[in-house]
Formats: structure tokens, sequence, C-alpha cells
């Protein structure tokens, strides 16, 4: 039998954690005499007696966790958070289902960006705010998993990541404490200049301060319908930095202060991170001037914003960008499972596992010509074991496999297929907004049939989770012991 | 520096071969005092002197084959002989460029069924007959793709049906020839009983026997613009058995006449096939039953043939599936690209792939919980070895690369994501039909612009070739030896 005790443990901390969060939104609701900040004192109070109860009930004395408690420990704190994420939200005086709320919140914490609310301008800004919090913790949470979790569960090619001496020796231990004290730093300093920054160029602090959250997280979300349209270019472009430097992978980026900037851009993944972004830009901004009646700057800059902001799987919107034509249509689509790099905030399939399968497919070419040549992957000059290669193949399949399956279940329901398509591989890359006018980035989720928004909550935690994890939780084998 | 007089040598005899045919279709044009029969005798005389004129220019006394001409002979048969497949068709008095001639003949000898012409039912008969001719000499060289040339060049997986003594022994050559002799036998019995059994059932000779060789060959060239729908039940009954026989690997089904009709079903990959039509046909009826005001018996029958008929990649249509709504158009997508067995003449990703992806994807589960276990993929009672399964990944990804490359190139026309991805989806499975208004099962190729026409010839080819040995011969190594 599975000793699920220190799992729930961990899962209680988690949610006492969110207590003071949303106490600063009831705050912020005082200040500006709205009555939902009861809403947010009884979820406080909820969320810690709740958390407070089972971390009691649960602790053994160790927290240290096997294989498999790790595994029900990933899955189990998003779908458990969520929950939590989802109660002010369902409380609130907002008409909304609970599906609705728990789908927000799934949004929030696995910071996809999707949303089903409507008339953000006019909403209580502890509201605001806590969607920007949800994502801006659910960014930390990410960086963790990228870092730490998935590659000590060696799934989908993330053990590539495991540090040099993955053993539990105390030394290794007080390194990881350093490292994840440092990329804490990192991650609040990014968003203070953030927050500076907009602030400086006149955005409210609350604009500035969810924008600077949802930025950094490459989560999404907004305070305004009109996403970061609504602002002008100098505040665009501090987001546009903010979701960029989000989808690097956050341990490189520490290296700047090591005197190693340039190590940055020796990463096979960062630069192909960069190539792609700059590849799409220059094909979309091309057809754009060849085929339609765009003007140079504003078409380069609308096509920057919007590009980054997906590839990053952010998905902030500046404009409709369904409206340029079918090319930008197809060509958002074919984006949209990209992703920014591994232990980013960003989700999506990564560049680095274009990279291995492109290096595996080349190989496979090579070899049908000289079938006795010996042919190795190579990332950042080293080689990749054949597990690893196996493992991105593999990763890749499950989530195409999760595409199909759960894009047949959205369209049973009646939706056409671009629309679903495109919802379930935009929640799979935990991206935001979808195509077509249903879910585009002038769409909004709150059309959908409540059983689409728990499908699509579960392809947000399923993409989040690098589905590996998730799939393995729920396999018979897993609780057979 | 590759030799490649063998290869030039063996693809005219191939042209060589068309003149009979070319002939027999100007006799009945002849017979019908058209006109059009003066164009088939010009090819045919074009065909003959141009392939008597390359053999006897490259032949050296041996047609022994190294790897790197077989990959040259397998590209260059199919795009040659699509060149004097579309002669006829351009040179006719149909209003139809050279890209459309070309598109259709490719279209014809990979047995895709995708088609630029329409008025099908005014067409002069010669063409009709030329049409289906196309793709049933196209089916054979399916097969004897499937069964020899690609299992030679170990591609894509194939290299799992290589013969149990893939020796260059007289005896093993000697085996091939019964095996190949069989085979051809077999198809013409297939053919000849469905002529047989559409004439018993009222169907005029040329229908019969247009309809045998698109149906046995799982192509799917009509010569009604109304597709099978132009028959009554009892001809289109006949059309489904052949379609689906089709669509089974034919040294299987060779078994039956040595006593081993069990063996068929006893194959992993059959029991796939038909378990695949039954869920797919079980879950779109439902749909169709509970959301729709379809009545059961036409309902199934309806699902049931355009269902095979997608699935085996033939292509006819009774109906416009896609006003089933749009649970069905998301279906018929998501089917477009499985396909029939091996060693059939359809083609898509093909079951046994699918299934050797599935359980390798099973057990990548499995030793995330079990690092240690061993864990082999079985197929057919015997274990798969590593490199089977690392090509079937390899063969998967590149297909899926080619879609997403072709979609973009195709959508960069100014055409629609649904029109583009279908149309580029079908053409890699040689299916025939897209979705969407344009290229559906109602519509017609022939609106599309010509570079978008020569791109999709262009998957045609890659899909029939399993892409690998077109990629292959288009790779630079390949040519610099």
């Amino acid at each position: 039998m599975l000793d699920v005790r220190p799992v729930f443990f961990v899962v209680g901390v988690l949610c006492v954690t969110t207590g003071p969060m949303l106490l600063v939104c009831a705050l912020v609701d005082l200040a500006n005499r709205n009555p939902d900040w009861q809403v947010f004192v009884l979820s406080a109070v909820i969320a810690v007696g709740f958390g407070a109860l089972m971390s009691t009930a649960t602790w053994t004395g160790s927290i240290r966790l096997s294989l498999r408690q790790g595994f029900l420990l990933t899955v189990l704190s998003w779908v458990v958070m969520s929950f939590v994420g989802a109660l002010p939200l369902w409380l609130s005086s907002l008409p909304i289902s609970f599906a609705g709320a728990y789908f927000e919140a799934m949004s929030g914490f696995t910071t996809t960006g999707s949303t089903v609310i409507s008339g953000l301008d006019d909403l209580p800004p502890g509201l605001l705010l806590w969607r920007g919090l949800m994502q801006w913790i659910g960014g930390l949470g990410v960086i963790a998993l990228g870092i730490i979790l998935l590659p000590f569960l060696r799934i989908s090619g993330m053990q590539l990541f495991r540090m040099e001496s993955s053993d539990v020796s105390e030394k290794a231990t007080a390194r990881l404490v350093v490292l994840i004290r440092q990329i804490v730093l990192l991650y609040l300093a990014i968003t203070g200049l953030g927050v500076f920054a907009m602030l400086a160029l006149g955005a409210t602090p609350l604009d500035a301060a969810v924008h600077a959250f949802t930025a950094v997280s490459t989560g999404g979300f907004s305070t305004h319908d009109a996403s970061a349209g609504f602002f002008d270019v100098p505040i665009q472009a501090v987001l546009l930095v903010m979701m960029f430097l989000g989808g690097i992978t956050f341990p490189l980026m520490l290296l700047v202060f090591h005197g190693r900037a340039r190590a940055i851009f020796e990463d096979d993944q960062v630069r192909l991170y960069v190539r792609i972004i700059a590849a799409v830009v220059a094909l979309i901004v091309a057809w754009r001037l060849v085929a339609t009646d765009a003007e140079f700057l504003p078409a380069l800059w609308g096509t920057l914003f919007n590009v980054v902001s997906v590839i990053t799987t952010t998905g902030y919107a500046t404009e409709n960008y369904i409206t340029w034509g079918p090319f930008a249509e197809t060509a958002f689509l074919l984006i949209t499972l990209v992703g920014g790099c591994t232990g980013s905030t960003s989700g999506g399939m990564k560049p680095y596992r274009l990279l291995i399968m492109a290096r595996a497919l080349r190989n496979q070419l090579q070899t049908r010509l000289h079938p006795h040549r010996l042919t190795r992957v190579i990332y950042n000059g080293r080689v990749v074991e054949d597990e690893v290669v196996r493992s991105v193949f593999a990763f890749t399949w499950m989530l195409l496999g999760a595409l199909w399956v759960l894009t047949a279940m959205v369209a049973a329901t009646g939706i056409d297929f671009v629309t679903a398509f495109s919802a379930v591989a935009q929640a799979l890359a935990n991206v935001g907004p979808g195509i077509g006018p249903v879910i585009g980035p002038a769409g909004n989720f709150a059309t959908l049939p409540e059983p689409v928004l728990w499908i699509l909550s579960f392809a947000m935690l399923l993409g989040r989770l690098e589905v590996v994890a998730v799939l393995v939780v729920l396999s018979p084998v897993f609780w057979r012991g």
C-alpha cells in the first residue's frame, strides 16, 4: 500500500500558504470598499483550516518522498490548489458556475490564462489581484517542477536536466536549497522591476502588479478585456521583455550574476527558442506585407508581441490576430504546442525536445543509407542517452494522443473542429486563447458547456505536468503497488 | 558516384508497360466514336518511345540494385509514371492545366483518389478507364512496395516485415517470385469477382470495371460526380467488401488458399484494423442518433461505408458526411491518418505502427514506476527490436513534420486552416477527399491554385513512399555518396 500521509501533509501546507495571499486580496477589496472582502476572508479561513487539519492529521515526522509519492504529490498539488483557488471566485458575486471557477483557478495555477470571466475592467480589484497571484505562485511552482520534480521523476526526457549529482547527500540538498533561494530572488527581481517600469510608464498600481505577476509567469491573465491591447507600446514592451525572460531557463539566467551571461546564448535550447521566434515573426510579417495591406512597423510590433505571447504560452493579445488572414490563423495554430524552455514558467513541447527529435530523425535518415554507422544525438555538446531520446518521443506522442482523444470528446458536445482542436491544444500547452470566433483572442471560454470546461481543466493539468505524471497516477499499476 | 543506369533502365521498362494500357483506352474511345482515342495513341507512342529509348540507353547487363539505387528507383518510379499518366489528361479536350493533370495522375498512381475533374458523368469513357487503370496498376505497385521494397530499404519500421530469409540466395528469390505471382492472381481474382458482382447487380461494364479497379486498389476514383452515392446499397456493399479486403495485408489473405484462414484474424494488425473501424463507426452512429435526427439503419450504413472508405484510404463518398454535424467532421479529420494494413493497397500510418507505439508508451509508463524493470514491445507474439520501435516513432514524426510544414505552405497561399490541414493530411495518407466546403466529399480540388496542386502532389508522393524514402533521396548526403 502507498503511504499517502506525507503527500497529504505537503498538500496541506500548500493550502495553508494561500491564507496570507487571500487576506491580501481581502485588504485590497476592503480598501476599495468592496463587499467581496468577506469572500476572501471566508476563503482564507476555509483554506487554512482545511490545510492545517490535513497536515496535522498526516504528519509522520518525515517528508522524505518515494518515487510514487512524488508522482502523487505533483498531481495532487495542482488539483487541490485549484479547488482552493476556485473558492473566492465561486463564492463571489460573479455569475460563475463551480465548473467555471475551477477552470479559472486551474488556468491560474497552471499559468495557462484562459478565462471564463468577461467584463474584467469592472471586476472588484481583489478578484483581479487573486487571479494574478494564482499565476504568480503557479509560475514558481512550474519552475520548481521543471528543475526538481520532473527530473526526479525521470519522465518525458526531463531526466536530461537532472543535477550533476542528484544524490540525496546533504551537500547536494544544501546546493539545491541555495539554487531555489536564488531562483526565487530572481523571480522577485524580475517581477519588481516590471512593476516599477510599468508604474513609471503610467500604469495603475493594480494593473502594474497583476501584469507583472502574469507576464513573468507566462500566465496571461489581464485586468482588462482588451488584454495587453489596453496599453500603449511602451508598457507592451515591458510585458514583451518579461514574457521573453519568463520563457528562458531560470537556472541559466542566474549565470548572469556569476559573470557568465554569454553561456545563456550558448545553450542549445535558448538558441532554438530565439530562432523559432525570429523565424515565425519573419514569416508572418512577410506574409502580411505581401498578402494584406498591413504597414511594416505596426505589423512587426503586433506580430512580434503576439507570437512571443503564444510561444512563451503567455496568451496576452494586443490584437485579434485571427483577422490577419488565413495564414496567420494557421501559423498560430501550428506554433501553439511549441512552448518556451524547460526550467522556465512556460509550457508546451519545449524547444529542447524539438531539437532532440530533429537530431534523432536526421540520424535515422543517415542510418538508412549507412546501416552500420553508429549515430548519436548530441545536446549541448554531450551525447544524449537513448533512454532520454525514447522518453522524448514517448512524451510527444502522449501529448498528441491526448490532443486527439480530448479533441474528439470536446467535439462530441457539438463544438466545431477548429474550436475544439485549438481549445485542447492551447490547454495542453498552457497558452490561453484558442483560435476562432468563440475562444480566439477576442473570445471567452464562458460560452463553452460545463463538461467542456472540465475536459479543458483536465487538459491544462495534463499539459502542465507533462502528461506522463498524470497518466502514471491514473494507471491501475500505480495503485496495485 | 551513384550509377543511375540500372534505375533508369527499370523506370524505362515501367513506361513501356503503360503502352498497352493506353491503347486499351484508345480502343474504348474508338468504339464509342470519341475523338480522344487519338490522344491515347499519341500518349502511348510517346510513353513507349521515351521508355524504350531510356531503357536501351541505360542497359548495363544487370539490374541488381544497391540500397541507394533502390531508394532512387522507388521515388523515380512514381514521379516519372505520373508524368506519363498525366499525358492523355493534359492532351485531351479537358480544360486542365499541366499541374492539374500531374496532380490527377499522381493521385491515380498513389491510389489517393483526389480529383480536379468535375463533370465525370459526361467524360469520355477512355479517360474514365485510364483514371481507373492508373489506380489499379498503382495498387499493385503499392503492394510490391510494402512487401518487397520498403522492407529492403529498412525504413519507417517496415524492416519488421522482412521475409524470414531476406538473403539474395536463388532459393529466396524463387520463393519471392512465387509470392508475387500468387498476389497478382489474388488481386486479379478480387477485381474479377467485383466486376462480375457489379455487372450482375446492373452496373454498366465501364462502371463495374472502373469501380472494381479503384476499390481493390483503395484508390477511390469514380465515374460519377456523386461517387459511390450514384449506386444503390447492393453495389455499395460490393464496393465496401472490396475496399475492406484492399486494406488487408495481401500475403496474409493468401493463407485462405492454404487452409489457414483463421491466421488472418489472429494477426495483431488485422485485429486492430477491424477494431478501429468498429469503434469509430459505433461512436459516430451513437453520436448521430443522440445529437441529430438520423435514423438507425441509414445512419449505420452511411457511417460504415464512409468510415471504411476513409480508413482504407479509398475516399469514395456516398454522402456529404460533413453535414452530419461537428463531431462527424472532427472524427473524420482524426481518422484521416490511420490507414489500412501494411502489404495492402492502402496508405496512412497503419495499425501496426499505432500498436507498436501504444505498447512502447505503456512500457514507458511502467518504467517510470519501476526504473530497472526490463520491458519489451511484443508484436504478433514476438519481441520487436528497438531499432524497429525507433523507426516507427521516427516515421510518425516525419509524417507529422511534413503535415506541419506543408499545411503552413498551403495556408500561405491564402487557404483557410481546415482546408489546408485536411488537404495535406488526406494527401499524406493517400485518402482522397478532404474536409470542408472546398475539398470535402462534395467538393473538388480544381478550385485550388496551381502551387497548391504541386504541393499536394508532393505530399501524395511523400505519404505513399512512407516519407523516409523521399527525404533520403532529397538529402545532400545521398548524392555526396
